[in-house]
Parts: structure tokens; C-alpha cells; sequence
């Protein structure tokens, strides 16, 4: 079986990736077990590391130029992770530049997947920015309706709804899995609102100084990269009847606040490296971040076997220890 | 000021029309009340009667096409009503028609709104389809999440997502009516899957047969033309600060079983009228109409002052008496 995944060389493509190449198999056509035969990852820039196995093939493209999307999804094509998107920052920033990729590119891969005829697995990741948090006095379950009030959260609700009509009609075997933001992300900040949600932690391990720029007791919906990944190969394995409509699922997450987390961080690494936060609100980022809700009652994704992570010392400690290891399976 | 009305030679756009030109004024810019100077109806087809009014001018056109949506929006416009669009049954038969009237097109509407820059009110009708009638054991709010079971639905609720971000990036001052199904329609049968809800009505008043789709204890959320107008009108005229976010507005309607509409014929118009009325199931539009809710607590909708009907024997009555009016008033 051959599996696509757009933005393939961000940092979930590039975790998915390294997780699909451990697996015997995934499930292909008809639901059934098969060995991958392919990977490619299509993004708009290279890995930043290149990948030795040769069932990996990495493709830079324009996901929203038809003829690119047409030239990595075809008839063998059995799956589809769609991951590339423009984060909430970014899209809020660039209204058109939101537009075109996470609906308009969007739209294209799901024609493409429809023109093919077979059905293909498609698993699109979505976000907490889904939801508004002045709705229902912040009691937020899956059956809360999406007010999302930024530009990436409209966009992806609305792509949300596109996978969950494109499956009801046949056209493909989709799901969606409205991710909580992810933490903790290496490398370097990112447009998102929520990138102070890894870079509190990161940069004062790393013995930088790092800026919160959303009040203390802000809650955040969190989850580890480690479960993140685990969440999206299990929606994809998921047998469709299981799954049901809606096809948007709201995973469950751990709910913290900003000052829990540096004091988690005390808790593990001590006293100077949790004094590195400063505390510099930031009005715009406060307005989106403080529109996403800060916990989430998701009893139909747990009865569908996702998980949440427990304690947010254990993502640090996690985090710390996984900066020694290798940054992609030897081959 | 001058008013757009997409979908104008329809049957809600021409009762808007003519509700329209018997008001002194409507809110303008800066939601200051201004007598309108011009109403165009944008439609592919013309309306059943010309009106002589001189302040209103018919364009036949595409509202897919960019070039005429510029024609009949530009700088001078102050309102848009967007009523045009592709009908349940029919979006479901072409899901390509459907995305391009339903979406597309309701792309192209708000762009050129916004291009304008002046941020004209732009007032859009959406549906009951919305939602789907398996959520939250049949308790349907306006804070539920619309999980649309049909094409219609879906890109209803993708609009109204657009009008809400549009209205937030202030681009434009947009609202959007989720108008239960209405009832009793004049003319002939639609594409509607809820054609039926005017039909079982209207066509035993005419002295001939009608079909009934679906089962008797089918719950329909019904609402008159009259109260759909008045609704229209009001949703244009409330002030922003008021309708605040979202911009969706679920309308409050009268819950009537289809079984209950016929005996409420039979105690307006007579036996030998209700007994016009034949049951014969049709499995598509029951899927459909089934899958819309029959009833919508809108505690939200009715504080901002929008109304309901009462009762449905007032509505037969209504539609009876309506008939022997003239079309369109004298001008």
C-alpha cells in the first residue's frame, strides 16, 4: 500500500513518518492488513533530515497547484494524512493565504481523492481552535457547536465538514482528529498562537529565556507529540462503521495552565531553569489563545480507544529525555 | 441606499421585494435608517410578475460568474440579502451544483463585499438542515454542533462559518438565519426534500392529490413566509453590538408533525380536502427530512426579537386567504 502525507517534513509529518516505517502494516483497502510499500511525503520544503529508506520518497510541491496534488495521489494511493495547514497565527495574519491552503488545498486533495474512484483512507488533523471558549459557560463536550473566532479555526471546521460530507457520500473513508495543541514541540518557535506552549519548557532547558505571553492561569488543552502520533495512526486503523458520523472526532487532552506548566518545569529541572519565563502578555495572542477552550469532555473519543496524556511532568521529562536520541530510526 | 437580493425572483425574494418597498427605510450605513434609492434582484431566471416600481431593476445572471457578481455589488451597495441557492434535494442529486451555488458562488458574494470596503450588511438565509436529528438525543439547541447529513446542509454550515469570519474580520456586517422549513408555499412542488410540507397543504386546497413522503408522526419546525420575511428584515436591522457572535442565528419555528398538518387541514378546509392527501413513503426525502430536527430550543434568537408562528390552522388560513390578494402590490 502507498501512503501520502501532506506537509510529510513538519514535525508531526516527520513523527508520523518514523511511526508508519516501524509498523508491519496498516490498514489498506477493504480495512484489511498490508505491509507499506510507499511513503511520500509532499511539502513545500525538504525534511531536515533526509529520510535512507527506500520506501520513503519525499516530493516538494505547491499543495494548492492541482497538477502537484494529482502527481503524488493516484490510483495506488490507499491513504492519505493531511497534515499541511497554515497554524492559527499565520492565518490570521494572511486571511488569503489561509483560505487557499487550508480550505482551498484542502478541497483539491479531497477532489482528487474523488475523481480516483477507490475510496481512499484520508486522516486530516484539525484543533482545539475549533471551538470558541465563551461558549456554553465554558462547558465544552463534542457536541458543542464550533464557533471557532479566528480565521484558522473557521477554516479548519469548515474543512472538517467537507471530510465528514466527502465520506458520507462515499468519495472517501475520511476522519478528522481535532488535535489539542501539541507540547512539547523541539526546534524553534512557529506562527501558531499556542507556540509558547512548547517554547516555556524548550527554551529554558535550553538555557534560553522564553516569553509567556498569555496570564498565568490560562488553561491550555494539551497533548504529547508521542500520543498525537499514536492518535492519528489509531483513527486511520478505526473500521468506519466504528467511527460513525460525525467523521470529526475531539480528542481528549490534558488540561493545564501556563503556570502549571512552568511549575511542572520547576518540579523537574529546578529552580533557575523555570526562573527563564518571563510573563509578557501579548494582546493578540491572548485574544486567540483565550478563545480556544481550556478543557474538553470528549467521552465518545475515549470509548473509541484515543488517548490523553496524564501529568505534564512526565511530557517533560519525556521531551528532555527524547532530545538525546536519534532524530529518525536508523535504516 | 441600494439593496441586492441574490436569488431575487425566488419565492422569498420576491415577498422580501415587496416587503422592502413598503418600508419607509432600512438600516443604511452606520445602522442609520435611509429610505432606499434602488433594489436589484439578481436571478437566472425572471421573476413570475415584472414589477413597475421604478426603484427596482431585474438582472438575469450567473452568480457563479465573478464579472456579474461586480455588476449588481459594487461601491453603492449598502445591503445584500444572499437568498440564491441550490435546495436540499437537489444538492444532494449534484453534489457539483450544490458546491458551486451553495459555496462557491457564496465565496464570490463575500469577496467582492470585501474588496468593496465600505463592509455592507449582508444578510444570508440558512436551514434547519444545519443540523442532523441524531445529536444529543434529539435535544436540539442553538448551541449544538450542526453535524449536517446532506450535501445542502453541509454547505450551509460552511457559509455560515464564512459570514461569521467575514463579519469578525470585518469585512463585512453579515448575519446569518437558520430558517426552519417554510410553510405553506405557493406554486408548484420544489426540488426541496421539504417540498412536501407546503404540497400536502397546498395541493388539496386546489382540488388536487397530494403525496405525504414521510410517516405521520414525522415532526417538521415550520415556519410561514410572512414571519420568514418580518425574520429577514429584522435579522438586517438589529444592530451588530447586539447580534454579536456568532453570527448565526438558529430562528425559533412551530414544531407540527406531518400527520398534525393534515388534520389541521381537515379542520380548516374539510374532510373531503384532507382526504386529497396519500401516504406513500419515499426513502430518500425521508432520510433527508428525518435527519433534520423537529424541534430547536432558540432562547438566543427569540431575546434578539425573532418570532414564530403559533399555530398551524392560523397558517392554512393565512396561505387560503393569501391567494385571493394580488401578487405583488400595485405600484
Amino acid at each position: 500500500m502507498k501512503v501520502l502525507i501532506t506537509g510529510g517534513a513538519g514535525f508531526l509529518g516527520q513523527r508520523l513518518l518514523f511511526a508508519l516505517l516501524e509498523r508491519p502494516s496498516l490498514s489498506g483497502r477493504h480495512e484489511t492488513a498490508e505491509p507499506i510499500d510507499e511513503i511520500i511525503l509532499l511539502d513545500q520544503v525538504a525534511p531536515p533530515t533526509a529520510c535512507a529508506d527506500p520506501r520513503v520518497r519525499f516530493v516538494e510541491g505547491d499543495i494548492t497547484d492541482g497538477d502537484c496534488i494529482a502527481s503524488v495521489l493516484d490510483e495506488s494511493t490507499t491513504s492519505v494524512f493531511h497534515l499541511a495547514a497554515v497554524v492559527s497565527g499565520a492565518a490570521e495574519a494572511d486571511f488569503d493565504l489561509g483560505m487557499r491552503i487550508n480550505l482551498d488545498a484542502t478541497r483539491l486533495v479531497l477532489e482528487r481523492c474523488r475523481v480516483l474512484g477507490h475510496v481512499p483512507h484520508l486522516v486530516m488533523t484539525s484543533s482545539v481552535a475549533s471551538f470558541s471558549s465563551s461558549q456554553s459557560g465554558n462547558v465544552i463536550t463534542e457536541d458543542t457547536a464550533p464557533t471557532p473566532m479566528s480565521s484558522y479555526g473557521t477554516q479548519k471546521v469548515i474543512a472538517e465538514l467537507l471530510v465528514n460530507d466527502y465520506s458520507r457520500k462515499g468519495f472517501i473513508d475520511g476522519r478528522t482528529l481535532r488535535v489539542p495543541t501539541v507540547s512539547i514541540r523541539p526546534g524553534k518557535p512557529n506562527a501558531a498562537a499556542s507556540s509558547f506552549a512548547s517554547g516555556i519548557i524548550r527554551e529554558p532547558l535550553a538555557g534560553l529565556e522564553a516569553v509567556c505571553p498569555v496570564p498565568a492561569d490560562t488553561p491550555m488543552w494539551l497533548m504529547s507529540p508521542r500520543l498525537a502520533i499514536d492518535n492519528l495512526i489509531h483513527g486511520h486503523e478505526l473500521a468506519k462503521e466504528v467511527v460513525g458520523f460525525p467523521r470529526t472526532i475531539t480528542l481528549p487532552g490534558l488540561s493545564v495552565t501556563a503556570g502549571e506548566m512552568v511549575e511542572a518545569l520547576r518540579s523537574v529541572a529546578g529552580e533557575d531553569v523555570a526562573n527563564r519565563v518571563r510573563w509578557t502578555p501579548n494582546e493578540m495572542i491572548k485574544r486567540i489563545v483565550l478563545s480556544w477552550p481550556g478543557t474538553i469532555a470528549t467521552p465518545r473519543a475515549l470509548k473509541l480507544g484515543f488517548q490523553a496524556d496524564t501529568d505534564f511532568k512526565s511530557m517533560i521529562r519525556d521531551y528532555r529525555d527524547g532530545l538525546a536520541a536519534p532524530a529518525a530510526p536508523r535504516t
